[in-house]
């Protein structure tokens, strides 16, 4: 399929065309990497590259928005034969190598790297997404920060105890390292950071529960620093509830299977990732969480010419186990399918070729808890705390440096870091239960209304 | 009245009681330069100060949200007897010393300094507002941005012509500081940094058009630099109609009076600016735009204890002109009332008594027009050009680190301005007219479905 006639500075498709959808980790590694004599178009949803690992703290208000995201655009400027698509895709035509666009109409591929990534997932109760944000993108992000700003300057504005407390109140669902991030983030937030800041609510009262389902907190890491993770976490004021599930989540509050109620206008999901519903326009096998079964070589079984990267793609390792769904993951195989790609465009060899598997080096994981709190599993190497977190801040500076490239950006941001930059908590816009609040107030003062009418000189 | 005793984190009312409606410049200045002995109470319906003149910055994506704004309650965490208190003053009673909160309910006062600032005023036509965004918050600003980079997002995404055309033109309306600052700044986005970074549409090709109802721009200037900022602006490609006033603006585009119609999904909005609805609760007298009439002193007639500065207040300078509704007034009038107060209480004299006349002190007005492109008007001399933008950028610079006193953010934000801070240019949330615009592909679509179902390979 070659470039509609009619739209002048459109790309050349006299040259192989490798669409690219999804720029998350994945799909920017491959786009670097890539150095091969075809043209290459990026589709994604947002305008912008996200470096994930911080987005807790944009939801913290430690970091604004721009400090971790790119446009892509941006990105490849200095690449002419990289184009960009802010664009939704609705479908793929492994067959007739096109993809169907909203926007753009369809695309046609020689090669097709699918990164899309993984979405929030509810566990079939899509209905809490009103009440309990997750954090996949920065407009989630912000949103979790709005409203949680916004809830303690509502509650320091009113006198409603029952009120105040839901606003101070936050609920953390899932035990994951996005769960335990969010909840020592939120603690520090709200318990040390607030504390110079309020004058009427006194930000120790507040309360920051994170709620797991499973019997220990970051299942995939070994006991010890599980268990260590959990120390941490109290030790900055978050209770922890292992072994409760959450039943149901409103405007009000949070039910736990335990029939427990905890009342609060500030439910943060941390709990499940799934594959997004594109993946099954593709009209092959499926694994878990609606993920893309690939071979050895990360393409699709029978369509060499496509391959799944990233948290989207099921990969059975040649040791059996599976690719985690971790960063490091989707960016070495970015670098495998651009030296598959780039090696049969210089031979000249039409795919199906003979490939290498794909092999996943494991550097370590690590979680972080709050400042100078973290845990690390580097092979035979275990540790936790202040320690920990320096390793997490010096690899995470060094990912984000390689991403930005700019010193002075490394400046501002460690600084910001440091410091626990105030710009960021700003509010902009208005928060989804100010209108809550608001009545909620408006109808307890017109119950007492006589009061403070004669309270007034 | 005292504080409500329920609340045992209220700041103590054994004190005289000052209430500060409106965090701007004339707020801002006041609460900082008061010294004197008493409990400051700042109302303001953001948790920010913002530093308005650099608003049109972000969005124009030069500068992100954060480094333009701080949270109010950061400024004077070092001043316990200052409290903040984001929420919305409904009413002032002006007999009674009180004002009537959404949240806070009653709150009553000693001295009143109402600094609220003005509003996007739309001369009646309140329904424009949906389609032409004007600029007074940081959510307006972003609100800009988000919807001209997704324009041209968009515009990069789809074949259809007319379309595209629509995407890449900006109108703005109003020939006065805001509107000449905005079309400059948008012509530098669309024209010069986004000619890198687009492939197939061509950034030379975006429209920007500022139409001004006044025979000249900028009428509070002298008519020779009236003449160059509008060389200027034409020498960096916006489209200068003057004497043409717009009469109806929808989804779709603006209709001007002279019949003329121009299709655009980009209409900014730098016309009026009115009192909010507020100043009609005092039951005084209201000027031009629903100020407030106040003495010499900066006080209501009759009401010695009720002060009103900034763009709120219409106030008749000795020399029999009118205060202007700009910054450096603002914060004049904020040090002005600031020392009465602290005066009065340190002498014991009550309200009324032998006060000062407020005078302001002209240093000089300058507008920007782009990157070295300004003018000034400061006494005798008139200047334009890059010295004119040195000038603005030097006392922009100076202004912004009193007002967040750090070197870091200087270096930080001078980096930002001067290599047009990409990180900036990332689209959070979805655009207003993407959905529109979605829809209008559709339809497209479907109309000549047959064709490109038949170009497919």
């Amino acid at each position: 399929m070659k470039g509609t006639p009619d739209h002048p500075n459109r790309p050349p498709f006299n040259r192989p065309h490798i669409v690219v959808v999804g720029c998350g980790f994945g799909g920017l590694t491959f786009a670097r990497s890539f150095k091969g004599d075809a043209t290459v178009t990026i589709i994604d949803k947002q305008n912008h590259h996200l470096f994930q690992p911080l987005l807790y703290q944009v939801a913290m208000a430690g970091l604004s928005a721009p400090e971790i995201a790119e446009p892509i655009r941006s990105i490849f400027r200095k690449r002419p034969n990289v184009g960009t698509m802010m664009d939704s895709v609705e479908s793929i035509d492994l067959e007739r190598k096109t993809i169907q666009t909203e926007l753009g109409g369809t695309v046609g591929y020689d090669y097709l790297v699918l990164a899309v990534g993984g979405r929030t997932s509810y566990y079939g109760n899509d209905h809490w997404a009103d009440h309990a944000p997750g954090i996949k993108t920065l407009e989630d992000a912000m949103r979790m920060r709005r409203n949680v700003l916004t809830s303690f300057e509502l509650a320091e504005a009113i006198d409603d105890a029952d009120e105040r407390k839901k606003l101070t109140t936050i609920v953390v669902v899932g035990g994951g390292a996005t769960g335990v991030e969010l909840a020592g983030a939120m603690s520090e937030l709200t318990r040390i950071v607030f504390k110079r800041d309020f004058r009427r609510i006194n930000p120790a009262d507040a309360r920051v529960v994170l709620v797991h389902g499973g019997d220990r907190l970051l299942e995939a890491f070994p006991e010890k620093l599980s268990a260590s993770a959990q120390r941490q976490l109290q030790g900055i004021g978050v209770e922890v509830m292992l072994s409760t599930r959450v039943q149901d989540i409103d405007a009000e509050g949070v039910t736990l299977n335990t029939g427990e109620r905890i009342p609060t206008h500030n439910v943060l999901w941390g709990g499940g990732i799934q594959a997004p519903s594109l993946t099954q326009t593709l009209g092959t096998e499926l694994g878990g969480g609606g993920r893309v079964v690939v071979g050895p070589d990360l393409s699709i079984p029978s369509h060499p010419e496509a391959f799944v990267i990233g948290d989207v793609a099921d990969c059975t390792l040649p040791d059996g186990t599976k690719a985690p769904g971790l960063a490091p993951a989707a960016m070495q195989m970015g670098k495998h399918v651009a030296k598959i790609i780039s090696d049969e465009l210089k031979q000249g060899v039409k795919p199906p070729a003979q490939r290498k598997a794909f092999t996943y080096w494991d550097k370590g994981t690590m979680a972080t808890i709050g400042r100078k709190r973290a845990i690390a599993d580097v092979g035979p190497l275990h540790f936790s705390g202040l320690f920990a977190w320096l390793a997490w801040l010096a690899i995470h500076l060094m990912l984000l440096v390689g991403f930005r490239n700019k010193i002075v950006v490394l400046v501002q941001w460690f600084y910001s870091y440091v410091t626990f930059r105030r710009g960021a908590r700003i509010i902009i816009g208005q928060a989804e239960h100010q209108d809550e609040v608001e009545a909620a107030i408006e109808s307890n003062k017109q119950q007492k209304l006589p009061e403070p009418a004669a309270a007034v000189e």
